[in-house]
């Protein structure tokens, strides 16, 4: 788990429907809200379905390439219905349930991740899904009550990357309180990234002063995260969770 | 794996600052969105800090009888800091950041308890957290774009409970595309959980009539939520991802 790393290219064969049970099953015994099994997941197999979903992905090929990808839902539509079938009122058309469904289908994803990754297959995590919500949504044909957090795709690897650097644990970790950092933290703590040859390459590449840069100006631009925030609050409300 | 569970009691045996701190490096590993590690990590370990929390976790005897929590944050404001330092123009005060950082932080808090109990700890998450986020922000100190997601509690296992049910996994997986439950399918998936002893046990001592009401009108209840919903979206304004 020390040395683990996404893997973003994989081999033709095919992952055993015996050994994607155990996994699934292992994935369904994390942690839920009261035992309430708040997801669903999705998976896509089929040529057509990955030719479909791809845009939604910006077109990064591992959607394609991959033999398995796997679409976790928060998912409030399943225990609704059972409610509503069992003279009970269901009262989870709100944000409180969707952050709750959100947690749920997180920890089954993440558990599905390590579990995979122990018996020798890569993952590869797709932030895109919350870009694109809406024809993830339509394509997956998601009802009210069900919102797609987030894909991975799945795979025996076809490659074997170096680990990208991580902070060090200073920066991640508060004792007690929430230690609030300074310029002088900062610089400490973002040294080693920043003295990295891929990274200072990074800056090179994109023709910017500072890797910081790279992230504002590049790859997560505030006009952008701005106009997908306020797409998700319209989706979130169109599948009832608003 | 399969047969793990949530451990709510432990002994008093502390947790050694080496295996933390290895767990800690472990979970880190796992992915984050853009490499941006969204997250902080809060330890509580002292008495006084544990008698601020327990109310906001509606006095659950874990939060003071574990040797340890830790409370995963969602936190673009390290990054923020690292961009406004390195004259690039921060965008993450939004409800995609949120979301974004609040993904990060739960694949990092599974992939810490995995971790944990394969080294023969016991954990429970806390889902307490989203209920009353005001006062842990204030306990926690935490400051603007920074917010508590979840807490989980640690410690070697003084239980062995049972592995409690899970739906079967029909009720959770789809192939290609949402297969909708009827009242059928529904009452196929649930048949096993309605039929444990445990489960009619629980209608019971709520005197309920079906297992959904105890839900419903006892455990996670609408007027609850809807408050909750309304309360959760003013705290996230006030921490600056609205």
């Amino acid at each position: 788990m020390k040395l683990r790393k996404s893997i973003r290219k994989y081999t033709s064969k095919k992952i055993d429907r015996e050994i994607l049970n155990e996994l699934l099953e292992i994935a369904c015994r994390a942690s839920t809200t009261g035992n309430m099994q708040l997801y669903s997941i999705i998976l896509t197999e089929e040529e057509a379905m990955k030719e479909k979903l791809a845009p939604a992905h910006f077109n990064q090929p591992m959607i394609k390439q991959a033999p398995l990808s796997l679409t976790f839902c928060a998912d409030f539509r399943r225990f609704s219905k059972w409610c509503t079938d069992r003279n009970a009122e269901p009262g989870y058309n709100n944000f409180l349930s969707f952050l709750n469904a959100t947690i749920d289908a997180l920890l089954v994803a993440q558990t599905f991740c390590v579990a995979a990754e122990e018996r020798g297959l890569g993952i590869c995590y797709l932030g895109t899904v919350l870009y694109n919500a809406r024809p993830i949504i339509d394509a997956l044909e998601l009802p009210p009550l069900v919102f797609p957090i987030t894909t991975i795709t799945v795979g025996y690897p076809a490659e074997d990357p170096q680990p990208v650097d991580r902070l060090p644990l200073e920066a991640i970790v508060h004792q007690e309180r929430y230690k609030d950092y300074t310029s002088e933290s900062i610089n400490a703590l973002y040294a080693h990234k920043e003295s990295l040859a891929e990274n200072l390459q990074f800056i090179q590449e994109n023709k910017k002063e500072t890797l910081a840069q790279v992230f504002t100006d590049v790859r997560y631009k505030k006009g952008d995260n701005e106009r997908i925030s306020k797409d998700l609050l319209v989706e979130l409300k169109k599948q009832g969770f608003l």
